[in-house]
């Protein structure tokens, strides 16, 4: 692997759509809500410790996280966790990386990882990110990752390709697309255009701030103005920065303006485990379709629930269909599973009420 | 009242219709279902202490339940707690007690009551109580106390009038019936000649030991030959004979067959509280007819549903309706109302895997 590449796995965000059982004090990235015995991060640093070695692995993630993460991953050195003062979404928090890498190593590439997705075939991934990292450093722009669906989902976003008949492994992007409505999904998904928008990015750090400078000048001049980043003082150098951010994402501050994207189809299997419909999707169903994680859950006559419970509890379930039963700590939802996006109103509310 | 009326109070079962909140360890008759701030037998305690005073009230329930007997009511002597060493129903249970109240005053009247109903107009209650111990006292013969129905209640056994014109407080009876099935429950309901039979009975303890002679000659048999109850020995000859007793209510046993049953038209508010249906009647509801034991419940765009969680639990229940949501210790369980009638299932299953 190029000795110019690094690795930033993002570890914000609270993970609400999980609520209860992932929650502020210990979010979806560092849970392991799949029962695999480790968490996504976890399994994020594993996977790419195959092609980064730990001293080019860097984590982001909110300053409330420092301990969990070091916890969780105690391989990568202290300075490589980038503390983020507030949430302040994925163009801050990227911008943040570029800069302080950029110093570090003007000639770098970096390829940037949500830490919270679910990943199958693990060698094709890891090959996927070689070619865009091979592919970021010779042809520079902007490289992002995509997926050929597989249904009209409504929870992914979308990456239009401006020629459908290319059949190269990278081709130039058209547009960015935000979730779309059911139609829309319909459309994108009948129309062999539009893959599904994974989030990861893959770039030369020069060639993003070279895009943050054309399209987000404030966002450039508050990380360049007297840097100092990589210095004893790079802590409140952040608070301040972080304070006059907006909160804006990558897709909508960059990725939809940039003339240079581009989109590299990959070739592994790829969830983003949003939402308990995908986990639902990725688990193991018993003869009713049902997803429980522990095998003291008993359904009887229930169909298509969820169950995630604590493993010590006994659960009864009867004559119930479609439902999410989540308990974590001292919190019980009881959800429809029609009504799975009222979910982080219900984290927000408590969260709140602490 | 008179001075040689006697109370028992039942406390045996496990009240499993309500699991997991009633448990084998701490049984419906102990809990607080209604959350009044007072168990339910120590809501029939102090009711009736208005008639008895502590040394004429006897309690009878599992041995396992000493301690906590004594706890709940430690108003009572010592050795007026009668200890069942296995369930054997209500026959031997208001045999044991005859018996023994026979032994120590054989001019006893005796006024058995379940530990586990709800009874709103206490005075009426204990006014018609009166009125019972006076009857059987003068004109002896097997009373019980039944309520007229307001509804073609499925869960209750009924009593039939020998004569539906008879206006008078106590008449005759001519039959007693099990649950009855809903067809058959309306018919009762129509007729005017059933009243819902409350389990609450009274009688000199010659009259009914006269009527286990009689009909229950075996169970007789072994309560009298070498009797060692009132002795140092009781517990192990109590133990001894019930071994051998079946398993038989008093309704199947004596009152099915016995010619001198006569009921009491009890004139108070009552209701066995013996299913969450029941429950659910007596309960304050929210505006969308749900039934919570806790402010610390949220029902959103939910329905018909009961929610019974310990008092330091959050909950939230989103868009589901007609379920049962009950959790105490390790055991969480959601049941839809209409397989209500499985949950003694679920009680017998974890209690067979303890």
């Amino acid at each position: 692997m190029d000795l110019n590449s690094y690795c930033i796995i993002m570890a914000g965000g609270y993970g609400n759509r999980f609520w209860p059982v992932s929650n502020k004090r210990c979010p979806k990235q560092f849970s392991d809500i799949l029962h695999t015995g480790k968490s996504f991060i976890r399994q994020t640093y594993e996977r790419i410790s195959y092609l980064f070695p730990a001293n080019r692995i860097y984590i982001i993630t909110g300053e409330e996280y420092d301990e969990m993460t070091r916890k969780q991953i105690p391989e990568i050195p202290r300075e490589n966790i980038l503390l983020e003062p507030y949430i302040r979404n994925t163009a801050t928090c990227i911008a943040y990386a570029a800069y302080k890498i950029q110093e570090i190593n003007p000639g770098a590439i970096m390829v940037v990882l949500p830490s919270d997705h679910f990943i199958t075939n693990d060698a094709a991934y890891l090959q996927d990110l070689k070619a865009g990292v091979e592919f970021a450093g010779k042809h520079g722009g902007l490289l992002t990752i995509g997926i050929t669906p597989t249904r009209a989902e409504t929870e992914y976003g979308y990456i239009q390709v401006k020629n459908k008949d290319n059949q190269q492994k990278i081709t130039a992007v058209k547009t960015f697309t935000e979730k779309p409505n059911a139609e829309l999904a319909q459309m994108f998904y009948d129309s062999d255009e539009f893959l599904w928008n994974t989030g990861i990015f893959i770039w030369k750090t020069q060639d993003i701030i070279q895009e943050f400078k054309n399209h987000m000048y404030d966002l450039h001049a508050l990380f360049t103005t007297d840097s100092k980043l990589n210095t004893p003082e790079e802590s409140s150098f952040v608070r301040n920065v972080y304070g006059q951010c907006h909160n804006i994402s990558i897709d909508v501050g960059i990725m939809e303006k940039s003339q240079h994207v581009y989109v590299l189809k990959g070739n592994f299997g790829w969830s983003d485990v949003g939402t308990w419909h995908t986990f639902h999707d990725l688990c193991e169903k018993d003869e009713n379709n049902n997803v429980s994680n522990s095998p003291k859950v008993i359904l009887n006559e229930s169909h298509n629930c969820i169950v995630n419970v604590p493993q010590r509890k006994n659960v009864v379930i009867q004559g119930v269909d479609d439902i999410i039963v989540a308990e974590k700590d001292n919190y019980l939802m009881i959800c429809h599973r029609k009504d799975e996006n009222q979910i982080k109103r219900f984290e927000k509310y408590f969260r709140r009420k602490q």
